[in-house]
């Protein structure tokens, strides 16, 4: 990776762990230049504005939530296999990347204007494809007939703790983790 | 309900609504009264503060949670039966009460000293037992071997949501929603 690439990296991983921590509007560009270890002047080098740190890390979640989903719109297997994929990859998201998931889940809201927009529709579409795959997996008579739309909610709030709590050496491993939140998930939905 | 008392419920029920809209850092005394229609001075004689308020609605819901535990625990019956009756309660209180349940969720925080941590404990408290009871569970072969830490917060965040999206007449009814949300997460802890 190029330097400069490398150093702008570096400021957008601290933001984001600042903006986890004191939210965006209790962190100022001073904190975070503190943070990195660089002047002030010299970090508008490789960033221009708080704004612009938020829509990055906003859209970097939502837009890999995107890619996920149309990946796994392009699997072949049955819903159930497509379901456990993003999900599996959408905890995996939090495990690699909490920072900028909790930004997203929590700051989202002091986006401005088209980005504001922009990243609520992003929302909205990730949604629509997940609850897509419960409806098709209820319509070909592989999950419960539950309310898809309470159904999604579920499994996107279940999931939403582990931002919140998990490290690693809290005596549960990233893998055992994933794995008892999918068999709770996937075996509730699943019509036995 | 003597008058007197009932005056105080009404302020308690508006306090609620209006630190879930704006929290308990965004709302004051005179928007309250405003909220009530009473002088501020007059609001006064059934309310000490802000801060009482504050302890009342935690208080209210860490209270009746533990209280929903102790009941439980009491009950005859299988592991998955006794789960089954704190889920549907603890969803419950969110639908009947969703306002004072949210201030307990997002507002504890700015309790202050003894009361901060007198909510703690009665969080753990409520955590652990539920745990328990997952544990019990575990150990009788009524549900699948997960980390029951896991499964606990795994629940617990499920059903979070329920306070932030559930309002009559969104095409679910509150009996489906308990119904549906209650058939994933405790069908996904049985073991078949």
């Amino acid at each position: 990776m190029n330097k400069k690439l490398n150093k702008r990296q570096i400021i957008l991983d601290e933001a984001a762990k600042l903006f986890k921590l004191k939210g965006f509007g209790g962190t100022s560009m001073r904190d975070l230049a503190g943070e990195v270890g660089m002047e002030a002047a010299s970090m508008y080098n490789h960033i221009k504005s708080k704004d612009e740190i938020l829509e990055h890390l906003c859209f970097h979640v939502s837009n890999t939530y995107i890619a996920q989903l149309a990946e796994v719109e392009q699997m072949p297997g049955s819903n159930g296999d497509k379901l456990k994929e993003l999900l599996r990859w959408h905890i995996n998201l939090m495990l690699e990347d909490g920072a900028a998931v909790s930004v997203a889940n929590n700051d989202w809201k002091y986006l401005t204007d088209s980005k504001l927009e922009q990243f609520k529709a992003a929302r909205k579409q990730y949604e629509k494809g997940f609850a897509a795959l419960i409806e098709n997996g209820i319509a070909a008579g592989e999950f419960r007939p539950v309310n898809a739309s309470v159904a999604l909610f579920t499994i996107l709030s279940a999931v939403r703790w582990v931002e919140l709590w998990y490290r690693p050496g809290r005596g549960v491993t990233a893998q055992e983790l994933e794995e008892d939140i999918m068999a709770i998930l996937l075996n509730g939905l699943a019509k036995n």
